[in-house]
């Protein structure tokens, strides 16, 4: 069933390997927007919702990650914009991780690029002073199903189509202690234990059930259900809500932050392995034959 | 709802000020009293029960927590007192929680004075090698939640217009760490995140759920119920259970008794902000209206 | 209600105290034996099953903590062997845990020897590159439920007259640090305190409700259903699966392997008190007169 569920949820090879910029949309009250990301900052409401839409699912590229970041950043320094709401763009998949490409074949100076904006991307969320609410409406594989983790709440569409889970192990490679650190502060170590063993996906309705995700609503109502709940959130008073935020997650933070250069390090070395590197390889060559 | 809960729940700030020292009274087997504090200890049982009964609502003040340490003390000290019930006088409230009144227009120096006596109160009851549970008849915000968690056991009335939680952040002020800790080894990480940075009050069936309180008893059985209970967890060889409940608690314990007076200068720094004291004069306000 | 159940479900005491010899069998597919363990390695799906066959009562004592040891050592060795199923060739008894004879009457250096044993077992268990797997088709109190509890997965015999805890304050004595930390990595804070500090035995229901089991089956499937289970966890990547666990438990594993001389002085000094030397002679006498 693990196995099934990995190949069905994981797709995390984007198909072209090239950033698409025909992508970039305005809507009426966007302020800000880059090649792969939709940004509607909402002044009054204080609220920015990111949407991703970088094709076809969302995989986390170094530019794609890049970009993240310096959305991310700007939206932090913005005192107009207290909450944030992450939202996919493409059908089907909320992010399916991190992009393969990035892994297979680069050197090792590439490599170390590619996690410092994993790495990055991660220190921004999960110590973001905004209020930070995955919208869940795909499948959230990976990378993905970090990036929801890292939020204050999570809503996902309650389709049985979709998956969220951390099932790197699944592709041979491993998740690193921050990764495993963030799930076993949402969902217990037991969870965390079995489920970074075996590499597992879960249903919205197993993934509510363990609590990797807070609330299940209908595909069509994941956007309004966030918003909705961003409102409660935005009003707790915002300062106590911060520090206590921070309380909850500073040793966690500062473990990476102090162990950067080190992670970095034992992700290339692993990752350059030319064991690992087979592994992606067939991985890869899996994927292309089940869409083919 | 979090925002009307806590107006149903948080009801901290005595009306007067000023102890009241009319309510002193004895039963057949108390052997102990003081002015806020029944104490009914039965020497053939070995079990004290001590009935809060500072009016309104039980406000943790600098004086009532004083009380509170001194009869603790006594009974931990007493060796034919083998375990300790608490539990309210006062009608649906077991404690509304530490006494704004202590925390608004107060020197530096009394700010202190009342924190360390806050300090001292947990220390004692998390520490405590007596048996300690907490029969809770009727609703326990803040203090009165952290008084609680801090018992070996939790019975609470069924009654849901009685709510139980660590809402500090809705007054706008901060849980410690030492809070934090108790209630994280109580209902766990993510439970505990959500719960702080929302400052949720939780009816009984849900503080039930997550595990916030062991057991629900009809409001009239409350304490029979705790008497049964600890008749229970009395018949268990004491010294060994003594030093397991030192070994799952010390380092959360240490974590304090080694940082107390950086905890001290931290919430005076904190509390006596402007921002703060402008926030608890609001509350405050709030709740004169509501009163009113 | 505790109390009985701990008289029902430890049995820890070998009623001979000798070795039985006679025990020793070949199955077709066995190729390592020794006086009390049966193993079953199958070289086609690399998976070892190990019958603990030490009547009555599978106790483990000094000697056949030392059998176990020693097989677990050749199975981790051997590169054929990639996963290993633990269960009873006793009727109704998984293990009893440990040989109380091994903790009364003896002098400080074989209560030492015997502690490095436990110590040893743990340690290869819970550190072990194999998927291990607990089929518990019968009571498995104290020591019995920490092996259990090493192992990646529990799938319990479906029987309510079955029980599994770490009970060992009921007897007086003390669950040590590993155990506990074992036990709140599978369980989480609050179950394990509550839990060590009653000394209690769960029915298969209630272990399964806790999650100090994954699984309920009937009772003449538990072995199938291991094997089956097995089947899905040897098809993960197992470089991966591996780090990955190494990662989850290195922190636990490194606090008694930096810690075991003063964890064996410590349980020595308490063992060997007069006042527990007292309190296991009591029970083995109540054991002896229910058995009468």
């Amino acid at each position: 069933m693990a196995l099934r569920a990995a190949l069905r949820g994981l797709l995390s090879c984007s198909s072209h390997g090239r950033l698409c910029a025909s992508s970039i949309s305005f809507s009426q009250r966007n302020n800000s927007s880059s090649a792969h990301l939709k940004v509607d900052h909402d002044q009054t409401t204080g609220v920015a919702v990111m949407h991703m839409q970088s094709p076809p699912v969302n995989s986390l590229s170094l530019d794609f990650l890049t970009e993240i970041c310096i959305t991310l950043e700007k939206l932090e320094m913005d005192k107009g914009c207290r909450g944030l709401i992450i939202t996919s763009s493409q059908p089907k998949v909320f992010s399916a991780g991190l992009d393969i490409l990035e892994m297979y074949g680069k050197s090792p100076e590439r490599c170390g690029e590619f996690w410092k904006a994993v790495q990055e991307m991660w220190l921004k969320l999960y110590g973001s002073n905004m209020v930070t609410i995955a919208a869940i409406n795909g499948s959230s594989p990976a990378g993905g199903c970090l990036m929801s983790i890292t939020c204050d709440y999570r809503i996902m569409a309650d389709n049985p189509r979709y998956s969220i889970g951390l099932n790197e192990t699944m592709l041979g490679i491993v998740a690193p202690f921050w990764f495993k650190e963030t799930m076993v502060n949402t969902v217990g170590h037991r969870n965390t234990e079995i489920s970074l063993e075996l590499g597992l996906l879960y249903k919205p309705a197993e993934a509510l059930n363990i609590g990797l995700v807070d609330q299940l609503v209908p595909e069509d109502q994941v956007l309004s259900a966030a918003t909705q709940t961003m409102t409660k959130w935005l009003a707790i008073p915002e300062h106590a809500r911060q520090i206590t935020k921070s309380m909850m997650r500073k040793s966690t933070i500062e473990k990476l932050r102090s162990n950067r250069e080190a992670d970095i390090q034992n992700f290339v070395n692993f990752i350059t392995k030319e064991s690992i590197q087979k592994s992606l390889r067939m991985y890869m060559e899996m994927l292309k034959q089940k869409k083919a």
